[in-house]
């Protein structure tokens, strides 16, 4: 564990525990099944990054409530929710190490647990009976479902542009990493620019989380990244690193990229050539530089608020996008 | 066409397509391919009862506002999304005689544009800025996801009884019908006691529609049906036929419908032999009385209102139930 991640982990630890025991008591489903399925996603070693985000807005906010809690539960089950049905689509057997829901069970329960924690989320998400909290977490649910299906209908398309990754992205990672800060701004009744401080953060965040979560797939180990290295371009996923050196090559060396891409079942040594032009081209340090500017756009919304450990933590957290392992 | 069914659709023609409108303008995905996927289980030869039963209990309860009909699309959207997971689930092939969604584009697709529609159902409910009607919709999605998971964890268990299977139709259908019928209620800000009698409308209604549909799949011809008859046995499905002869069978005809049961790909013969067992011990008569019960429960309660076209509507629906041959 880095000195930054520990000193996280020691800021957050009696978030953490709260937002553990409300995801635990806020399911409440009819069957012990469900309960299962959705604890085997919710409870297999979850950074909880989303809650945290969402009750660390709210303090930066000042509120003084105490629904924060309960309500971040709200993003964790639209995460889970969003795994079940991801881990699915891109058949995927791993997650966290461990087997993912459709192989334990079959797809048909991860479907079904998946839009059970969908309703529940809105649900929650009503009792605030704050308008304007439950449009931001309907309308994410509609733009996360449209970037995944954004991302389906190219696979293997090497037309991608940097553009449609942007596009992509926003819609199935930043606007969840959004929605969890700004609307614990609403939560709190804190003025518009707040809010909009807030929101930006948690934009920034969450493309930075996005770039750094698809350039482990070129630079992580398997085994400390609990699923398989290469695996978003085995399945035809392109990701900005393989998008900038597309672009970036000559033709020789682009032809070769694209031979390997094109091969979903490359080798082991053909995926080694592939991260090798990766770095011929810098397109992996280019994606880094983005995610450390987009960090760095993150941390200078919060610059809106005054100095406060709420403020330090979110300031770290962004920090942390850069530097995770897994 | 019977008479009544062609009575019925002269009265609701131009509510039909009124809804036929709002459902193609209150789709607004980003995305040609979500048009289209959604599309094409919206736009295939659906019933619209479900928005109609909605806009019909709105004018039962006098209301005077514009907003019924695009309100009414969410409970188009929500049957879409759940029909969209659930022939994923069922491994359905053909759905009004059309092929399944899963089968012409994938299993991922149809997923996530399940999802798209349940958001866009959540999102549109979100623009009335009714908490309690927000509230119900959620619910309603909570309660669906857990009927299907409840149904499809009960697959090929005999032991499934008939209070079993009065939960899971609860939840996987009346809450919807009886949710339509709620909801408009409250947008019409109708007093207490329409909601209750709207509601237990609805409910009826909605166990009375899913006992006649899972009858069907004993006494309907396939081409009627536009899926194959016999198909919910095949999948290990016990319905309200089969868990009445179960329980009815002296010992010998019980292991014979054991049989039959177990073997779920029995041939045309024994499913003969077995829909003649059902027929011995008026297990198929049984079921259409409950079903009859149900219509009956279901009219009874719009005594509470006044006569209008809007309420003979309604009768006439609840009618129509028993009487639908596919």
């Amino acid at each position: 564990m880095t000195d930054l991640k520990k000193a996280l982990m020691a800021r957050v630890q009696p978030d953490l525990e709260a937002i553990e025991a409300a995801l635990h008591d806020n399911l409440t489903p009819h069957l012990e099944l469900v309960r299962e399925v959705a604890g085997h996603i919710l409870f297999s070693g979850g950074k909880r990054l989303r809650p945290l985000l969402m009750v660390l807005s709210a303090r930066v906010c000042g509120y003084g409530g105490n629904f924060d809690r309960t309500f971040s539960v709200i993003f964790e089950y639209l995460h889970a929710a969003t795994l079940l049905h991801d881990d699915l689509v891109d058949g995927a057997r791993l997650r966290r190490g461990k087997p993912v829901a459709h192989t334990v069970w079959d797809n048909s329960t991860a479907v079904l647990t998946g839009d059970f924690l969908l309703a529940r989320a809105l649900s929650i998400a009503v009792r605030t009976q704050h308008h304007g909290i439950i449009e931001i977490i309907a309308g994410i649910t509609e733009e996360m479902s449209q970037g995944e299906i954004h991302q389906l209908s190219r696979i293997g398309d090497l037309g991608l542009s940097e553009a449609d990754y942007f596009q992509i992205i926003r819609c199935k990672t930043a606007v969840l990493f959004q929605g969890a800060c700004r609307v614990s701004a609403l939560l709190a009744d804190a003025p518009k620019a707040e809010e909009t401080a807030l929101a930006d953060y948690g934009y920034h965040l969450g493309i930075a989380f996005q770039i750094a979560d698809d350039l482990l797939d070129y630079t992580a180990q398997t085994q400390a990244l609990g699923k398989t290295v290469g695996a978003d371009l085995r399945e035809g996923k392109l990701t900005l690193p393989v998008i900038h050196a597309l672009a970036a090559a000559d033709e020789p060396d682009r032809q070769c990229l694209e031979a390997i891409i094109k091969n979903t079942d490359f080798s082991e040594s053909e995926f080694q050539t592939l991260v090798g032009l990766l770095d011929k081209y810098q397109s992996l340090k280019y994606s880094t530089e983005m995610a450390a500017g987009h960090v760095a756009q993150a941390k200078a919304a919060l610059g809106f608020f005054d100095v406060s450990p709420a403020r330090e933590t979110l300031e770290m957290i962004a920090d942390y996008a850069l530097e995770r392992k897994a």
